[in-house]
């Protein structure tokens, strides 16, 4: 009898993606609703089925559609904004401050439309997506017709949809109560990282995702520096770290796990953990490469991603495939290793259960949803072709086709893509808004990025003090005596410190820049030992003293702030011309004088060995007050029994640079 | 005054390319004849240039077209033949033995016709080649409009169209002869690689290239194999090897250099060699990653090379430069290194120097020839983009934009393609003369993997020996005793040897396959030293063995031929179901008894641990000669004082398979 069907394609080279990697070169898939009806070969099935619609798929693949199994769909805004830059320096001086301003529902809606446009055309019909107003990114899919996993970000710091991680973790349980059973969408939480989350978080995430079944998205382990932190802080790698707060319990997808050691690993397949491998986004940022044969090896079920647009940078599943193929190959000397169809299984079936959507799609099997995709392999890059090998057609898939080879997609049933023209994304109308917003934050970055100052608020440091010093800088030959003098004398000593100072100073093309000095204070104890070891970050503004008599400097305006960065972040945050590297010892005296306070540093310069020099420095907020403190600095000067004739007025970066 | 131009390219965002990277947002470029009359901006170059035919390039980037700098273009036709496979197995198991039989002019024309089509189409204006039958190459690039370096290989060993390297060496010059001074074509000579030239073929190829002004194209360091042979055999590694035939004098394009040290690297910035580094084929054949970004560091003109499509497997110079740049990123653990500037002046300006073409292409400056390309920039996955940083737009290129956004091409003035339809080659011919050669190359495939002993021949190993034994196999107890008896007895003793045999067994599937053995014998000297090491593979061919009185077999038929492969590739090409390893000590005596020749063997088996047999085996033609020899074997046993009745029927793999 013969059975009916919504819609029947014929003539398919059928990849069914099943445990058995069945596979029909005459292939037929029968339609019914959301769901496949029959799979099998096109002779028996033309026999059985009968549709209203029947596709003749001549000269393509038929298969299940992609599963991007880690991305952050929004940042398709945000597209070749910083490239070429280290992590923090991409993500703290680019990324963080330009998603503080901009980032919106508006902006994520937007974003999230045209990345599903770009998933369609690449053949992609299922992602796991981790970013801010989540809520949005799920409308603008369930719009586009994908399917996803759609987790709200939670952070122990405020971001662009929460002031705190409270108010995020109930948003996020807000938005899974409204997703909850959508046909398309499962709404998820996702504490963001180990590193950004307070303990208080993973356990409350983790009660959320168990409460309501849904999955939990997490990164794990991308740097080897998260590693690093994470041995330093908890003397225990990241998963096990994790463990202890039960987080494993949930539906994990752990995305990277790039520095993932073996028991890691083999806890992971306990666990039941879907690993999400980035290749692209791994190399750009330069993480290091997953160990992803092993991984297989041990039973983990691997999917791939793109990861967000910002660090790859476009949402092409191809360019993916291809490079976990090769990249495993490339990184362990062994050609055989993620051959062809372990790689198409990767982004298929595999990434499915990754995604804790296994159940659902990810193959072509009866009862599972219509997700599907049709790729043309007659084109000029696919030909000739092979067929002695049946594994040849998964190679030609990974090595030889394109995501423009991609002619039409299927998601539960329903064409999102025919014949390359898209039907549930009006690009047309979108692409200008995303210029223009483009255009804006080009505006804003120019902006910011206008002077060492602008560049130095961007990224959220700079504490604005503007401050002036009077200052006498005198150089003497027996500090000793000196401090023997100070110790004697009828000076009120407020508190006494010492210090080993290392400093880097950034110099610009523009003078008015001034200097950035990156300074390492080490606090030097009784015994001489280093107790204490701070950073900061000092912004000598462009030159604005005034010279009194007895050689006394009003010094430039400074900006001070924390360092919590790396020095190697900051140069390549702030790109100076040159440097200049200045290491002294300080032994630092606040005293009160006339009802003055004064700093009274003896520096000895080690790099370059310049000797002893003796600062009498106070701080001054008029030119009157500056005045009157020249004058009792010069005092304080003479009390201690040095001239000031031998005074400089320069700075030590200038003694320096004014050296022969 | 306004000048004349034949064609004129308005509206574009024009990357130069030169050594200043001038860039152009609104720019022009005027061409005449074949070349380029004038760069700029658009306002100034409309003022002074009328042209009648004016291209609007809105939307699109004007750039040099693309260097591929090392490539076989006519293996075009052999893609996706054996993919996921180590070097070896995939050379000696599929590609040569194709080669041999199928690799004519009309093939080296015809994949050369495709691969232009290819190239075309991902914005490639320029190409070195090194294959068979070179002077097609050179014919069909020239029919197809592109520039290229036509390198004619050889090698010490026959190929598809040299049965010695002479032969190939005198169709080198006349190759270089005939094409001398053709506009788009440099006739070239490629020896090989080091490991397959012999020290005569690197002179005269070095010779042969000075002698026409002309480069040299050879493999270098491709794998680490390559170099431990190079150090094991020369105790040096591969550049000053080649560096002692004057190599270098010559202008080299240097293909792969994956592993190459600090000085090999000064020894070819000295020389001024161009390297090809062909990312991708690196990292599908496992060959390891070059050290790109040291080499740029010390100043080499490294190219960017797609290699053949065979280990690609495509032309796709978008993929290549992509993964150049962040492949050097994710394996220095520093993502600034090739950042996408220097990537696309790779596979343009520094590419074209790579293959010493740097005067006449690879930029567009004023004079050189007209060889461009339009990539539109204007779609969904491209946008939207940033120009807050000048060098964005090159970051576009490299990690967004797809070779299918090429639009246009020209090459010496011509146009290759326009609006993305080809305009030289006719490829809805040629695509079937393809497909159908490749169904031939599959059955010609499928013939010669139908069964164990056709793989032998089919990588020229075995050599058709077929022979059958009568063997009769005892253990024994005390064999010195036996070999006491045999020493002393009146026996014509021909020779004796000892050797120490590590034998692994193939089993296959099909049981009429037999065995394959891969034997490393030991040849042990008087002194219990191992003076020498064979490496030999039997087929042990399907069993048509008589069982004779006395428990004399008659074993199966042999196909013995030298093994001069790893056990390693032979596992990989023949893929058995099984394996067996076993490991003894043996002592051959070959005795002359009643004018009849026999081996006499003492075999202790090591591993498993089965004990002392005594074998004694003579060769035979038929039925009637095995009879009799069985009778005398029988015989020699009994002077030996050997009871047959406790003889074994089977070879020692079937006595280790029917143990419990």
């Amino acid at each position: 009898m013969v059975q009916k069907a919504d819609k029947l394609f014929i003539n398919a080279h059928v990849l069914c993606m099943d445990d058995d990697f069945n596979r029909y070169e005459k292939g037929a898939v029968a339609v019914t609703g959301d769901h496949i009806q029959a799979v099998g070969n096109m002779d028996q099935l033309t026999k059985e089925y009968q549709a209203p619609e029947v596709i003749d798929c001549k000269g393509k693949i038929l298969m299940p559609g992609l599963v991007d199994a880690h991305t952050h769909v929004p940042m398709n805004l945000l597209r070749g904004l910083g490239d070429d830059l280290r992590l923090d320096v991409w993500l703290l001086g680019f990324i963080m401050p330009v998603e503080r301003e901009f980032v919106s529902p508006e902006f994520v809606h937007l974003g999230t439309s045209l990345a599903c446009a770009e998933l369609i055309r690449s053949g992609v019909t299922s992602f796991a997506d981790m970013y801010y107003f989540e809520d949005q990114v799920a409308e603008a899919t369930a719009e586009a017709g994908l399917r996803a996993i759609c987790c709200q970000t939670i952070l122990k710091f405020p971001s662009p949809d929460a002031d705190s991680y409270e108010e995020a973790l109930a948003a996020s349980e807000t938005m899974i109560k409204n997703w909850k059973g959508h046909p398309l969408i499962t709404p998820a939480v996702a504490p963001h990282a180990a590193y950004t989350s307070t303990v208080d978080i993973l356990g409350s995430a983790t009660a959320l995702a168990q409460k309501y079944d849904v999955p939990l998205h997490i990164h794990i382990a991308e740097t080897s520096q998260e590693v690093e932190d994470c041995l330093d802080e908890f003397d225990m790698p990241v998963v096990p770290y994790l463990e202890q707060f039960d987080v494993f319990s949930a539906k994990v997808i752990a995305a990277h796990c790039v520095h993932i050691d073996e028991r890691e690993m083999h806890k992971l397949v306990r666990y039941g953990v879907g690993v999400a491998h980035n290749p692209t986004s791994n190399l750009k940022l330069s993480s290091g490469i997953a160990k992803v044969s092993r991984m297989l090896e041990l039973g983990l079920n691997v999917g791939i991603g793109t990861d967000g647009v910002s660090s790859n940078n476009d949402l092409d599943m191809f360019e993916e495939i291809r490079l976990a193929a090769l990249l495993a190959k490339g990184s362990s000397g062994d050609p055989t290793v993620v051959p062809a169809r372990t790689a198409i299984a990767m982004a298929t079936s595999m990434g499915a259960k990754c995604i804790h959507l296994g159940d659902l799609t990810g193959s072509l099997e009866v009862g599972k949803k219509a997700d599907l995709i049709l790729v043309n392999i007659d084109t000029l890059h696919n030909s000739p072709h092979y067929r002695n090998d049946p594994n040849s057609v998964y190679a030609q898939l990974v090595y030889a086709a394109k995501s423009t080879d991609v002619t039409d997609v299927m998601v539960d049933g329903k064409w999102l893509m025919r014949e390359q023209k898209l039907l549930t994304v009006d690009i047309d109308k979108l692409l200008p808004q995303a210029q223009s917003l483009a255009l804006e934050i080009d505006r804003f970055l120019v902006e910011r990025f206008q002077s060492v100052y602008s560049k130095l608020i961007a990224i959220g440091g700079a504490e604005e003090q503007e401050s002036y010093e009077v200052q006498i800088k005198v150089k003497v030959d027996d500090p000793e005596k000196v401090i023997t003098k100070l110790e004697e004398s009828e000076l009120e000593i407020l508190y006494s410190r010492h210090y080993h100072e290392f400093d880097t100073y950034f110099k610009f093309e523009d003078p008015k820049e001034g200097w950035l000095r990156y300074r390492e204070d080490e606090f030097i104890d009784a015994k001489g030992e280093v107790e204490n070891v701070r950073y900061r970050l000092t912004l000598i503004g462009p030159q604005r003293e005034k010279h009194f008599p007895q050689d006394v400097l009003l010094s430039r305006s400074r900006f001070i702030a924390p360092a919590p960065h790396s020095l190697r972040f900051y140069k390549e945050y702030f790109k100076p011309t040159d440097e200049t590297y200045i290491e002294k010892d300080r032994r630092r005296w606040k005293v009160s004088f006339r009802n003055i306070e004064f700093f009274i540093n003896f520096d000895r310069l080690d790099e370059p060995g310049l000797g002893n020099f003796l600062e009498v420095k106070s701080r001054t907020w008029s030119l009157e007050d500056a005045e009157k403190k020249a004058q009792v600095a010069d005092d304080l000067l003479k009390l201690l029994g040095v001239q000031s004739k031998a005074s400089e007025t320069l700075d030590y970066v200038q003694i320096i640079e004014t050296q022969p």
